[in-house]
């Protein structure tokens, strides 16, 4: 096996009727693997592959935000979006889907880019300006809809991983775009709830949740900032638009300043309540470029990695969690009101 | 909210139509939030409420492997079960269902027990004597047993965490039992395959495994221990009786000795292989007390936790593993095969 690159591949699993991707490619990516090694993703003195000046260490870049007289690939950027290098997916893996014996399992075809928020090595999200945050979240906008015009793509996830406890291996703050030609089921109950009511779980929820108050943490005229009710993660919230939109596409540039101002606020008391906690960010919408119930309200999800997933949850598939979301929600809430920024 | 101790309770989820334990209790467990305190978890010199001689410092035994002649919640036993003093559950809480407003929460009622391996601290169960082995397992059976007979529960779930990546909070090591009034719906698939196809889907993977061996690590006289075909885990592997068993509870004694030596060898390899991992162990098994198709089949599965899951599984709920079933149960086969023990 030994130097042999294999082709990544997506099993099915017959017993959860899910899905795993088998990335054996990734295999090489040296901070990934035992978890000792994770130590690597705390700030470290040596070289860092996403830094200004350092533009020839990854694939050449898919678009970046400098000044239109610079040359590409270069220094001068401010946001910069490049291939993964340690992608999962290919775009030049033929889509094949076969059934050897009673297995089934289907290629990596699909596409996995990186999204470099600074230029400079410690400028993590929640400590960046209003107008950089917004400009990082119209490049996520952006990326977005490039990649729905793509029909071989159902679906598209953005996401952020933050520190050791969140899976991160770069401490360069970034986020990732992977996009793929299926749509998992993960929101199932929403979609059944709006097939069963003819309306939309979430907004259902959302009026709810600013009439009871107890779990809301933060009301802006287009969004809301609340713990959900059954949340996996301890301290989890989401930030949703108040108005139905399906799809992180719809997201309008003059939104978009309002929404980095209510995600700073909610990660800037999150790192200060819980101790500078490693955390997830995703952005959840619905798929694209097939027909799909409604159901789908797109939003933000936050999630501090605070606990470590035990054997019960492995079995279960029920998540554990210590903290209820009315806590969680005052303490934020809390946290937010007696800032002076 | 300040020390007003709020009951746990089962909150629906109804975005993924899924349950979420919401174990208020258990916030106050010390080593347990946030993660940093789970350095706690590493091998300390402090106090042990699990040493022998510390008996008082759990809840009274629910069962101990002691000679008769001596008194309980003593010294001089090797084996002891008793209610984990952090429980999520409780057997004094009423099982209640109730929805309020769009929402669903059930009470909190179930039992969780520890199973203390050995009243040594630094006894891992893997550099245990296969006799020693064998009557922890005989142990589990037998709670196994006496807890299925009541029947309000539906559920029992066996685990074991080891280290600080697997969820552990107490070094001495030891097993939980969680017993609960409903049945997760993890096995669906397995449940469907055999709906479908009138068979017991664990017996067809048995089969082809043991005619294809490329994902065998090792064939006893009565069980097979492989890397499944879509493992969630990097070096998942699972140990399954070779003849059809529904329940943990048909282990039987004669068969308990074979069962831990091939435990041992599997759990020896992966330490050695994989530079002393954290992991955990769990042992799947059918409901209790309630009509269930067929389509369950015992197994223990050890999932080392090498990766941290990030941000694209907490959003898709897609595992992610770098390392292939073939190459992972190949590197185990050998580790196995070179031992001299």
């Amino acid at each position: 096996l030994e130097g042999v690159l294999i082709l990544s591949e997506i099993r099915k699993d017959l017993v959860r009727d899910n899905w795993v991707v088998i990335a054996t490619d990734r295999a090489v990516k040296p901070s990934n693997l035992p978890v000792p090694a994770l130590g690597s993703a705390k700030k470290a003195a040596g070289f860092c592959p996403f830094c200004e000046g350092n533009e020839k260490f990854t694939p050449p870049e898919i678009l970046a935000l400098r000044p239109s007289d610079l040359p590409s690939n270069d220094t001068g950027w401010s946001v910069r979006v490049v291939p993964n290098k340690f992608s999962a997916y290919g775009m030049d893996t033929p889509l094949i889907r076969e059934s050897v014996d009673m297995y089934t399992r289907q290629s990596g075809f699909g596409s996995h880019e990186v999204v470099i928020e600074s230029p400079e090595h410690d400028q993590e999200l929640h400590f960046q300006p209003l107008e950089k945050i917004a400009s990082v979240i119209g490049v996520l906008r952006d990326r977005y809809l490039q990649i729905a015009g793509d029909e071989r793509f159902k679906f598209i996830q953005i996401y952020k991983n933050r520190g050791l406890f969140a899976g991160a291996s770069l401490s360069h703050s970034h986020c990732q775009i992977i996009s793929l030609p299926y749509v998992p089921d993960q929101f199932k109950g929403a979609v059944n709830y709006a097939s069963e009511n003819s309306r939309c779980l979430f907004c259902d929820m959302i009026e709810l949740e600013i009439r009871k108050k107890e779990r809301l943490i933060l009301e802006t005229d287009n969004f809301v900032v609340v713990c959900p009710y059954a949340p996996r993660f301890t301290y989890e919230t989401w930030i949703l638009p108040k108005n139905h939109q399906e799809n992180f596409g719809e997201l309008d540039d003059s939104k978009s300043l309002e929404l980095s101002q209510a995600l700073k606020k909610l990660l800037v008391s999150i790192v200060d309540t819980l101790d500078d906690p490693s955390y997830n960010l995703v952005v959840h919408t619905a798929p694209v470029n097939v027909p799909h119930v409604p159901g789908y309200h797109w939003f933000i999800e936050v999630s501090p990695r605070l606990i470590v997933q035990s054997g019960v949850e492995v079995a279960t598939g029920y998540f554990m969690n210590p903290i209820s979301p009315e806590w969680a929600a005052e303490t934020l809430r809390k946290n937010i009101l007696n800032r002076k920024d």
